[in-house]
């Protein structure tokens, strides 16, 4: 099956759009847990476990891990091992290179690390994005319009559409998508118009601020999956006590059903 | 010591600009060393031995460990390690993400993985550069101009001097540098002129075929280091035969040679 099978599955069965991004972070980390390469990966265990119902898909963001060394990957290689394989991973990597060096990042990220997709950046072109493309059964998002104040610099007022227009010409194998912040909602629907259908992966709905409802009337794309919002803190750090898993589940719950409710009064 | 002030003292010493970049491929490693770990780390140090007397600075590509996995990562960590101390290290890692995930890259690359500098890629903007930026004693290359045919997808016309101009500004510490390849050294000149004295990381000269001599000329700016020169494939597989150390040993020494001698005729 390929990510965008996977994830329809998922997306369907679940009645979900939601993204559980995995950034694990010690200082927020429930005390009682051990600080050890085992601690850490029984805290994301049990967050995948107690939100699985309502997640249609997660997403461990690599620099979380890396930042540990290479005990850290151990941990990213283990977890991704370990949610349940019917449910897809995006790995949150932002790579981009060029030649040789984005064939590695590919082989790595897809293949070395096991993930169903990745997050890139477009910055150097289409050749760059290219051998992620060329994994016809994985799903590559590639930033478009960030969530980030710094946003502006460089990708407003159009470098972001004409990111969109490219990638559209580019998603030959039908495996593309675009990451579009929910903090600039005026921005998304005309994001839409240039790339047409391909999901979006919509970050900055929880700690961020962004506007849900705003956000997802611009992102419709008339699709079975127009969208994915993420949410990473907000779910994995609803709680620092014992019941933390379970107050993860029940924010994971809440926001899927919150996007729900904003679908049907669309 | 900031990776400026050991950069400086490694150009004057040994007269050179020459960066080599170590990209490890097993299809080219020399076919006597084992397919290990201990084999991968024996080839990297062997040619950072016979190279050291003429590379200024050593850059891996993390691409080229991580697609290893774990054991990949204790090779990138344990080369880093063995690098004699007074040669920076520049982390080719490419990295580039928002907020909280941004300063966790930074700490990887400068801490956990212990490199005297990183490029990075500016997509994002200036928030995502903050976290690196504000290592004041480790150097920041920023991708400008690369050295790929999908350069011209986004960077060119104008982008990259965007990039080139506020990179100038955010430099408040002092310590950022741009990457500009030298497969276009009819735009070089330009860059130079938008962003004043930094220095330029220099790919594209060896496999790609740049023009060493236009490329220097144009991105002159007067100070002590204008450029660093990389060079990766031509050095560390000059030759696949037990004498492999040796012949990139040559290379290393020609291609600074050849650089000492284009800045002479200037």
């Amino acid at each position: 099956m390929t990510f965008f099978e996977k994830l329809e599955n998922q997306v369907c069965t679940k009645q979900s759009y939601l993204c559980v991004g995995l950034d694990p972070v010690w200082e927020k980390i429930p005390q009682h847990l051990p600080r050890t390469q085992e601690g850490l990966l029984e805290f994301l265990l049990m967050i995948v476990e107690k939100t699985k119902a309502h997640a249609a898909v997660f997403k461990p963001n690599f620099a979380y891990f890396e930042v540990l060394g290479v005990s850290g990957m151990e941990v990213l290689q283990e977890l991704i091992r370990k949610i349940p394989p019917e449910i897809p991973v995006i790995g949150d990597a932002k790579r981009g290179d060029v030649g040789h060096s984005a064939k590695m990042y590919a082989k790595s990220v897809f293949e070395t690390f096991g993930c169903d997709a990745v997050t890139v950046t477009p910055y150097q072109g289409q050749d760059a994005l290219q051998p992620f493309f060329d994994f016809p059964d994985r799903g590559v998002f590639v930033l478009c319009l960030t969530s980030n104040p710094g946003a502006a610099d460089f990708q407003l007022p159009d470098l972001h559409l004409q990111v969109a227009k490219k990638v559209k010409e580019w998603n030959v194998e039908g495996n593309a998508g675009l990451v579009v912040g929910a903090t600039r909602p005026e921005y998304i629907a005309e994001v839409r118009k240039s790339c047409g259908q391909m999901p979006f992966l919509i970050p900055g709905v929880g700690a961020q601020g962004g506007d849900l409802e705003k956000t997802l009337i611009a992102a419709e794309d008339g699709s079975k999956i127009p969208y994915l919002i993420n949410a990473s803190r907000s779910i994995l750090y609803a709680a620092s006590e014992e019941d933390y898993a379970k107050q993860a589940g029940n924010a994971a719950k809440n926001l899927r059903d919150q996007i729900n409710s904003c679908r049907s009064n669309l």
